[in-house]
C-alpha cells in the first residue's frame, strides 16, 4: 500500500492533510511505541467526519509493517513546506495550515484531537515541529558572535607592563629563521638544535641578564624572569634547557659561591662557554632532598674534598644538561668532616673536558627518551671518590676554615641548607610563569579553533561555531579566567621576591610553593582540556597541543613535587598557631577565625547566606569573604584535628599524615584567595575602562567558579544555602556565555607570535 | 661567647639542663620571635633560685646574634639523647631528664616553668619533642604494609571469566620475542613494525575472530573484544591497527554489506591480505557525521556510483591504515540518485592497487605525527570523480533497484544512517575496553612503585613508602576502584551487546555511549594522576606511563567525542518521558522519581539524611539509594527546564543547548549508576569469600568516593546533610588507608606481563 501525499483520497476531504506532520514526525525521527500507536489510532477512530476508507487510510500510515518509502516520506516534507510555518507553530497547527492549503478548515473537535496527540509525544513532536518550521532557523545560539569590547593592544599593554621591552625583544630575536621549530624526532638532531637556540639567546645578552654588570650581564632578575615566560611561548626544551644553564647552574654558583666563584665562572656561565648542571636530586632522594646520601668528604692532608656517590641509588638523576653538554655541576652532597656530619652543602664539581670526554672517577648515563622536552639532554651521575679543590666548595653559607673546621653562620645544618634552597626560589617563579604561556598558547588555539570550527546546527539550518555551545564553553571559559588570574598572582610573587627583605623570606617562600603547584596543576588540567576541546586536530602534532601538555607535563613535579608543596604552604601556615594551638577551644577558635578573616559574623547572617541578587553574586567583597573565610576555616580546622591527634598521643608524624588531606586543602585555599587578591589588585590598577570591565567580567568568572568547584565545602559549613550555590552556577553558565564573547580577543591579547604558536587551526594568517 | 652544653656552670648547678632540649628545639628547627623571646626571658627572669650568672648564661642561649655553632648544636644533641626518653615525654619533661642524668631534681616552679614556656611554643615544641625521644621512632605510618588478603589467581580468574583461555593465548603469542617492543622514534619504522605485528595476530587467527567459520573467522565476537582487552597490554598503536582493520572495515564490510561482499572480501580482510580503511569522518564534519559531504551519485547509465570530494574540508581525515597500507576502504558518503539526495550509505572503494600505487583520482596525505599511537598510518583522502561498480555499495540497508531506484526498508534516511551506524556500536565497547587495560598498566605501575619508593620520614626514623601516605592514597585508590568497577560494566554491556535483541538496540547504544565516555575520561584521569604519582620516573619513557597516556589520549575523542555521547545518553532518557513531559508538574515530578527509582519519601526521612553510622555508610542499599536518586533528580530536573525554555517559546535548538550543562551530567548519573549496579552484580557472583570481601571494600570505595565527588548536588538537594557528608569522607579517607593493603595484590591480579608492562619501576623480576 503507497502513502502518496498525492492520494485522491486527499483531495476529496483536505482535511486529512492535517494528520501529515505528525506522520511525518513519527516516520522521521521517532520510534512509535504499540501504546502511542493503539493511542493515536483510537483518536482517529473519534473522528465521526471520517468515512472507513478515510480512517483505514490515516490507521496505514501507522503499521510499522508496512512503512512508506524514503521517497514519500521526502515528498510529505517538500508539501508541508510549502505551507507558511510560523515560528511558534506546533504539529498540529502546522497540520491545519497543511489543510487550509489545500482548501479545508478544521473543526475544533479535530484541533483539539490532534493537540492531545501531540501532547501525548511530548517533547519528540516539539523537536520535530521546530524541523518543519523554517527553511533557515536562526536560533540565539547560531548567532552568538565574537566581539572585541575592548583594545586588544591595551589589554596587552596591561599584561606586558614594564617589562615590554624586552618582551618585545624575545620576540622579534625568536621571529628569525634560525628559531624555525626542527621537524625532527631525533633525540641528538633536537638536543643539538637546542643547545644552538641556548647560544643564540646567550649571545643576544639574555642568559646573563640576571648577573652583575662585571660579569657581563644587566643584574636585572626581573627582565631575566621576562625573557624566561616569553620564550616560553616558543620550543619548551630550549626554555628549560636555558634555565638550567643561567637560572639553576648560574644561579646556584651565584648566589651559593662568593666572589672568587663569580669572577672565576659567572661570565663563562652566562655567555654559555661553560654549560653545567644543577645537581641536586638523587634516584633515591628527590622530594625528600634533605636526605641526599652523597658525601664530600674533607681531606685535611690536601685540604680538598672527595666527591663520593655511596651506592647506586644515591646517583644524582634527572640532571639537565648532564648526557651530553655539561662540563661542571654544582654538586649537592653532604659535608663530612672527621666522620661528623655537617649537612647538605655544595660543590663546584667538574664533568667533563672542553672536548667532551668525561672526567675521572664521573660516570654519567643518559636518561634517554621522556613524555617531552627531549631537546634537554637529562642524566644521571655517579660519582667515585673524586678529589675536587678546596676553593671548589660553594661558601656564602658554610665553608671549611684554615684548620679544617666547619664554620657557618647558621647554627642548623637544616636551617641552613633551607636557606640556600630559599636563595633558589626564583626557580618557583620561574616555572609557573612558564607554565603560564604554554597554558596561554593552549588556550589561544583552543578558543580561536572553536570559535571558526563549526558542528551541529538546528535541523535545516546552518551549522553552529563550537564555542557557542555552552558545554564547550564551561569547559574553556573558567580556564580563561584562570590564566589571566594566575598572570596578575605571578606577576605579584614575582615583584615580591624581586623588592624581597630578609624577613619576609618565608612569606614570599610559601607564596611561590603554592602558586608554582596551583598555577602548573592549572597549565596541565587546561592544556588537557585544550586537546580535547580540539578533537582530532588537537592530537594531530600540527597543532602543537601535545607538545606543550607533554613538555609541561613535568612542571607539576620539578622545582618541588605540587602536593609536597602544598603540605609546605600548610605547614607555614600553621606556624601562625603557635600561643592559640595550646589553648584552642571552640570559641577561641572562631575569634580567631573571625579575627584573622576580617570577617564578622554578620556574615553568617541568613540574609546573606541565601543572598542570591545577581549584585550581591557579582559582588568583589562577596567573593573576597567568601575565600578568606574558608582559607581561615580550613586552616583552623586542620590545625584542630592535628592538636587533637596530638593530645591523644599520637606521634606528629602520624598526626600530619593523618591529616595531610586537609593540609593540601589549606595550602589550596591559601593560593586561592591570594590568587583572586592580587587579581583584583591588578583590575584596580587598570586604567582604560574597557580593558578594566572585560577584566572585571573574567575575575567574576574566576571567583565564582571556583566557589563553584567548592561549593561542596561551603555547603557542608552552611556559608551558602543550596538555592545560592545554584544562583551561582546559573551565573557561572551566565558569565561563560559573556565571557566566550570576547574570548577570541582575551587571547589575541596574550600576542603570542604566530611563527611560536604554529598550529595550523589558530594562525591569525 | 661560647654555648657549651660541658660549660663549668653547668656542673655546679645541673638543673640549668632542664632548659637545653628547649634551647635545642629553638635553634634546631624553630624561628623564634621576638615576643617569644622576651617571654622565655621573662619566666626565667621569674625562677629565684637563679644566680645572676646563671640567668646571664640561659639569656645568652636565646640572643639571635650570637647563636650556637653547629657544632655546639650537635653536641646539644648527643647529650640529651643519653637520656631515656619516653614516647609521650614532652620538652619539659625530657628537659627534667637531662638534669637528673646529671644528678638534679627540679622543683614544680621550675617544671611549670618549662610547661608554660613549652605551652607557648605551640606545635613546633611538640614536634620538637617527637624528634628528641627515640632513636627510631615507630609510626603507624612507617608500619603500613602490603598484604594479600585474598589468593591473586582467584582474582584473575575473577577478572578473567570464561575469557581465561583466549587471554592466556595472547598473552602467550605476545611473549613470543617478536614483540619485544621497537626502540624507535622513526615513523615509517615503527608503522611497519606495527604492520608486522599485525600480521602476526592475523596469523594467529586472531583478526578473523568475529568473522564466520566459512570465511576464515570463529563467528566469536566475545573473544574478539577480549583479544583487543589484552593486546592493549602491549603496544597500542597496534590495538588501534588491528582494530580499523578487523573491527571498523572488516566489520563495516561484514554489517553493512550483503553477502556477496562477504564472500568477496571478508576472508581476506581477516588475513590482513586486503589492507583497508573506515573512511568517515571529515574534516568539515567530525561529531556531526550525518553531515559528511562526499558524494556518491548513482550513473544511471554505467549503472556506477562516482564518489567525489566536493571540496577540500570535506575531505575524510583522520582514516587510519590510509596514509601507507590501505588498499580499500569503506567510504561513508551521501547517495545521490536524480538529484535527491538519500543520505549517508556506505561504498566499498580501491585507494591503492597492491604495489601502494594510489589509484586515479584519489590523493592521500599522511596526517604527520600525532600525540600517540603513531604506529599508525592516519591520512587523508579527497576523492575526485572516482567512479566504482555498481556492486560496491555495502547494500544491507539500502540499495538501489535495476531501474535505478532506491530502495530501503527504512523510511528516514536519518533512522538509516544511524541504524548503519548502531551495528557498528561495537567500537564504542572495544574502545573503553582497550582504554581499560591502559588504565590497568598505569595503576600497576603507580602502585607498584609506590609500594617500594621511600621518601620522608619521621626526623631520626626511617623513610616511608610513599603509598603510606594519607594524599598518595587519596589519588590512586579511588581510581583502583574505578578500574574495579569498570571492569564489571564493560563486561556487562559486551554481554548485553553480543545477546542483543533488536528492541535493546537503543538501551545498548546508550549505555555503550555512557560507558565509553566515563571510561575513557577515567583512562586520561587515571594515566594522569599515574604520572604525577610517580614523580620524575613517571616522566621517563622507560616506565611508559607517558605512551600510554598519549596513546590513549584520543580515546576520549574517537568513536564520538565524549562531550557529544553524554549529550546522546541525555537526549535518549528524555525520551522516556514524552506523555509525563506534557503535563509535568512538581507533583508529578516528585511521584515520578520516586516511583521511577524505587525510592520511598522515608529515604528523605531526616534520620536517614543525617545518619552517619558506619555500617549505614558502607551499606550497598544506601549507595544506590543515593545513584538512584540523583540520576532521576538531575533527569527530570533536565526535562523540567528544558520544557520550560520550549513553553517560553524558545527554539528547541537553543533550548538544548541552554540546558546542555545539565544534559552532561544526566548522562554522567545515568552511566555512574549503572557502573555501581553492575559491580555489585558482578561481586555478588564471586564465590571465593576473600575475592569477595576485598572487592566489596573496592565498591563501597568506589560508591563514596562518587557519593563524595557529587556532595555538592547532594547537599544543594538537601539529601545529605553536611555532617554525612563530612562522614563520607572520613570514611573515603579510610576505606584508602584500608584498601591501600591490598593495593599491591589487587594490580597484581590484572595480571599483567612484565614484558608487556615493560617499566622499569614496576616489573616484578
Amino acid at each position: 500500500m503507497t502513502h502518496s501525499i498525492e492520494s485522491p483520497i486527499l483531495a476529496s476531504n483536505p482535511k486529512l492533510y492535517s494528520f501529515f506532520p505528525l506522520f511525518y514526525m513519527a516516520w522521521a525521527d521517532a520510534v512509535l511505541l504499540p501504546s502511542e500507536i493503539s493511542a493515536i489510532e483510537s483518536y482517529i477512530g473519534k473522528q465521526s467526519w471520517l468515512s472507513k476508507e478515510e480512517s483505514d487510510f490515516l490507521r496505514s500510515f501507522l503499521n510499522p509493517k508496512n512503512p512508506p518509502s524514503p521517497q514519500e516520506l521526502k515528498s510529505w516534507k517538500r508539501k508541508i513546506n510549502e505551507t507558511s510555518v510560523e515560528a511558534d507553530d506546533k504539529l498540529a497547527a502546522i497540520g491545519e495550515k497543511l489543510s487550509a492549503l489545500k482548501g479545508s478548515d478544521l473543526d475544533e473537535n479535530l484541533k483539539s484531537s490532534l493537540k492531545e496527540i501531540e501532547a501525548m509525544m511530548g517533547i519528540v513532536s516539539d523537536e520535530s515541529a521546530f524541523n518543519l518550521r523554517a527553511k533557515e532557523r536562526k536560533t540565539i545560539t547560531q548567532q552568538l558572535e565574537s566581539k572585541r569590547s575592548f583594545d586588544v593592544q591595551k589589554m596587552t599593554q596591561v599584561l606586558d607592563g614594564d617589562n615590554k621591552a624586552i618582551i618585545d625583544k624575545v620576540k622579534k630575536v625568536l621571529a628569525d629563521p634560525q628559531f624555525n621549530y626542527l621537524d625532527t624526532d631525533n633525540l641528538s638532531e633536537y638536543r643539538e638544535q637546542v643547545f644552538k637556540w641556548c647560544q643564540l639567546l646567550a649571545d643576544q645578552g639574555f642568559g646573563s641578564m640576571a648577573f652583575p654588570k662585571e660579569f657581563g650581564g644587566e643584574g636585572d632578575m626581573k627582565k631575566y624572569f621576562a625573557i624566561m615566560e616569553t620564550l616560553s611561548y616558543h620550543d619548551l626544551s630550549t626554555v628549560i634547557k636555558f634555565g638550567v644553564q643561567f637560572g639553576l647552574w648560574g644561579m646556584s654558583v651565584f648566589f651559593l659561591g662568593t666572589e672568587k666563584h663569580h669572577k672565576k665562572y659567572i661570565k663563562d656561565i652566562g655567555s654559555l662557554k661553560l654549560p653545567g648542571c644543577f645537581a641536586m636530586t638523587e634516584t633515591g632522594h628527590g622530594s625528600n632532598v634533605k636526605g641526599v646520601e652523597t658525601t664530600a668528604t674533607y681531606q685535611h692532608s690536601s685540604k680538598s674534598f672527595v666527591i663520593h656517590t655511596p651506592h647506586n641509588r644515591a646517583g644524582k638523576e634527572y640532571i639537565g644538561n648532564a648526557a651530553v653538554h655539561g662540563q661542571m655541576a654544582t654538586v649537592f652532597a653532604k659535608l663530612i668532616i672527621d666522620d661528623v656530619d655537617y649537612g647538605v652543602n655544595a660543590f663546584i664539581v667538574p664533568l667533563r673536558n672542553t672536548d667532551g670526554k668525561t672526567e675521572k672517577g664521573v660516570t654519567i648515563e643518559d636518561c634517554g627518551r621522556k613524555m617531552g622536552l627531549n631537546g634537554v639532554d637529562n642524566g644521571k651521575i655517579w660519582f667515585d671518590q673524586v678529589n675536587i679543590p678546596f676553593e671548589n666548595m660553594l661558601d656564602r653559607y658554610a665553608s671549611v676554615d684554615a684548620n679544617g673546621q666547619f664554620q657557618s653562620p647558621i647554627t642548623s645544618d637544616n636551617r641552613r641548607f633551607f636557606t640556600m634552597l630559599g636563595t633558589l626560589v626564583g626557580g618557583r617563579i620561574g616555572i609557573p610563569r612558564s607554565g603560564l604561556s604554554a597554558t596561554k598558547s593552549g588556550l589561544t588555539i583552543a578558543i580561536r579553533h572553536g570559535d571558526k570550527r563549526k558542528q551541529f546546527g538546528p535541523e535545516s539550518g546552518s551549522e553552529v561555531p563550537i564555542l557557542n555551545y555552552r558545554t564547550h564553553q564551561r569547559r574553556l571559559m573558567p580556564l580563561l579566567s584562570n590564566a589571566y588570574a594566575s598572570h596578575f598572582a605571578l606577576q605579584y610573587v614575582t615583584e615580591r621576591f624581586l623588592n624581597r627583605k630578609e624577613e619576609e623570606m618565608q612569606e614570599i617562600e610559601a607564596m611561590a610553593a603554592g602558586l608554582k603547584a596551583w598555577s602548573t596543576w592549572n597549565t596541565t588540567h587546561t592544556l588537557q582540556e585544550c586537546r580535547e576541546a580540539c578533537g582530532g586536530k588537537g592530537y594531530l602534532s600540527e597543532n602543537r597541543i601535545d607538545r606543550l601538555k607533554n613538555d609541561t607535563d613535568v612542571y607539576t613535579t620539578f622545582e618541588g613535587d605540587n602536593t609536597v608543596l602544598m603540605q609546605l604552604v600548610a605547614k607555614g601556615r600553621l606556624s601562625e598557631f603557635k600561643k592559640e594551638f595550646s589553648d584552642i577551644n571552640f570559641f577561641g577558635m572562631m575569634n580567631y577565625v573571625a579575627e584573622k578573616a576580617k570577617i564578622g559574623f554578620t556574615e553568617m547572617n541568613p540574609l546573606i547566606i541565601r543572598n542570591t541578587d545577581e549584585a550581591h553574586l557579582l559582588d568583589a567583597e562577596f567573593h573576597l569573604s567568601a575565600f578568606r573565610y574558608r582559607e581561615k576555616d580550613i586552616l583552623t580546622s586542620a590545625a584542630k584535628r592535628f592538636k587533637k591527634h596530638l593530645d591523644a598521643g599520637m606521634d606528629s608524624f602520624d598526626a600530619f599524615n593523618q591529616t595531610q588531606y586537609h593540609m593540601v586543602n589549606v595550602g589550596h585555599a591559601y593560593v586561592e584567595r591570594l590568587i583572586l587578591e592580587q587579581f583584583l589588585e591588578g583590575i584596580s590598577k587598570v586604567e582604560d575602562q574597557q580593558c578594566k570591565d572585560a577584566l572585571t567580567k573574567l575575575c567574576q568568572l574566576f571567583a565564582l567558579s571556583q566557589i563553584e568547584k567548592n561549593k561542596g565545602w561551603y555547603l557542608e559549613h552552611d556559608y551558602m544555602t543550596g538555592s545560592k550555590t545554584k544562583a551561582i552556577r546559573k551565573m557561572v553558565n551566565q558569565l561563560c556565555w559573556e565571557v566566550r564573547q570576547d574570548a577570541v580577543a582575551l587571547v589575541d591579547a596574550f600576542n603570542i607570535p604566530d611563527n611560536c604558536l604554529s598550529a595550523l587551526i589558530a594562525v591569525t594568517k
